[in-house]
């Protein structure tokens, strides 16, 4: 049924690219392997020290994010996010912005500065171009012990499939930014550092939901060469806000975790001998990690939508945004092209 | 003669931009205080933590940098060269990228990795959007040993002043660009990583002259509060490539560094009794740093050009660029202007 992809568009990218570089060799992970960049202290076994450049650029361009308190929220969030899914805890961040010379920055300083005190960090310094665009790259420095460290590389077959909430939001207000107005989706995604912390003593890999889960799908097949079977229906992983945008627009329940979009969870997996202790534990700190499935051995993700069992290529739907070059009204059509091709298959 | 500024323009914006911002409270350096951000560390009180983002975006847009070889070069060696500056020795690098989709990316790698090489240091990570223009902007890690470390702030009256070699190289390359590509000037400058490690054992204060040596005096200024007098006549000062130019363009020498683009030399001040001590050192390990001047209390720049004796407030010829709006053109005029002002009163 599903074109097998020898990679997804973006990996490609990323190692047509970094092909050009040696590694660090103090440097922890390999391309692609982790959310973050983790590299050994030559005179500190104990400690890693963690890094990631992320930009805030294409969400302003399609004016998904118009408001810039939520850009600025954005800049630190995506970056300490990615900070989370790796075990690590954020020191500080560094900021890179080109801005309209009349841009007031007023919103979009509040926006960064809320966010770098909901996770206890500061701005130690920046630089500014003007231009008459407006993008925002951030980087975040943190450091993780060496033994709490988390790579997507490293699930095993039979592994538990978690997630730390409900997932869709991401795309439920891209749909509603860019489809229906009218429904007053509320976009504003913390970074999981708590949880981080509980989960990196447990999981065998994780990764953040920035993208949404199927390109986080996507990204854990490209290092670990494994699929993934759902077990449960996906209307159940749905956020609120996604369920809303579900029953409302009729949009189907895959199409909300179909990204490019994300909501910033974290995804990992648990060694399925340690999946009682770990659920123990996170309802001892009050959170609620939400089971979604079963690592498997076949290069395939499985998954229930509405009554119908689907399987495809665990790069297949995060490739679709890239097939549709990005654009998209374009995409949105590919998604539902596919729905219908389902449809008639169920 | 000169209108007294309060500040530099461009000290104002970083003012406002960060007075949102609460420092870290292991960050050594205050804010503008030196050329990149010290970090203590919470375990290690002998290594500071360096870093520096910094970004190549207005030399592209105003086509001073259309070579993309150029543009990776400088992308690693602006903000090396700041890591220098404040006498840390760089580890890796992050990259922020928004390229054009059509872009060939392999003369920019090259840049990128030939500087690298260069400076014994890797990329560790990046990101890179999509759009119709290009831009790159790097973020820098390094580490100093805490007594090692260099501020702009720190000079003290009476101090020597000096650069580790001749100026001007910077707005020579960007005259021959903008005006008279007949001319030729070479330009691909060298952060001073080796240079520094001897400047650090020495030096009360130092930065780069990335923007050109008047902009670098007028940051000095700015965290100082002391002005300086150049008591070798201004044509001494100046590289091959800015002697050439003046010559050649009849530019009046000053013109050449009066910034907005430098060429990465350091510029740094050395207590008048280690003058000797200091100049024997660099002797020795084969580097010529050039004597300027010395550190005078009065908040004004004394120079020589041509015959004539000038002087003006630190920050009053950096302040002329932002003046003309950063129009190149209208800023030359400004120049051109200044200097018949001045010819007049000689």
């Amino acid at each position: 049924m599903t074109p097998v992809a020898a990679n997804t568009k973006e990996a490609e990218l990323v190692r047509s690219i970094a092909s050009n570089f040696t590694r660090h060799p103090l440097q922890v992970n390999g391309l692609m392997e982790a959310d973050a960049e983790i590299i050994r202290q030559p005179h500190n076994a104990n400690e890693y020290l963690v890094l990631k450049t992320d930009g805030i650029h294409e969400e302003i361009k399609h004016q998904l994010y118009t408001d810039s308190y939520l850009v600025g929220w954005m800049a630190v969030t995506a970056p300490v996010s990615d900070i989370a899914a790796v075990g690590a805890t954020p020191t500080g961040i560094l900021l890179s912005m080109i801005l309209p010379r009349q841009h007031q920055t007023g919103r979009l300083t509040e926006g960064i500065n809320d966010a770098c005190n909901q996770y206890g960090i500061h701005v130690l310094g920046g630089d500014t171009s003007f231009d008459n665009f407006f993008s925002v790259s951030a980087t975040v420095i943190g450091h993780a012990r060496h033994n709490n460290v988390m790579l997507r590389r490293g699930m095993q077959v039979g592994d538990c499939l978690y997630t730390t909430s409900h997932l869709g939001t991401g795309n439920a207000y891209a749909y509603s930014r860019f489809f229906d107005r009218s429904l007053q989706i509320t976009f504003q995604p913390e970074a999981r550092l708590k949880e981080s912390q509980l989960v990196a003593q447990y999981a065998t890999s994780c990764t953040d939901t920035s993208d949404g889960l199927f390109p986080a799908l996507a990204a854990m097949w490209e290092v670990n060469r494994m699929g993934c079977s759902i077990d449960i229906p996906l209307q159940k992983l749905l956020s609120q806000e996604s369920l809303f945008v579900h029953r409302n627009a009729k949009l189907p329940d895959w199409m909300l975790l179909a990204g490019p979009h994300g909501e910033y969870e974290l995804l990992f997996t648990i060694p399925a001998g340690k999946q009682q202790e770990f659920e123990r534990d996170a309802k001892q700190e009050g959170l609620s990690p939400l089971y979604i499935g079963r690592i498997i051995s076949d290069e395939k993700i499985q998954f229930i939508t509405g009554t119908a069992g689907i399987q495809c290529h665990p790069a297949f739907i995060a490739d679709m945004f890239h097939e549709a070059n990005e654009d998209i009204p374009q995409y949105f059509e590919l998604l539902k092209q596919q729905h219908n091709t389902w449809s008639r298959k169920m």
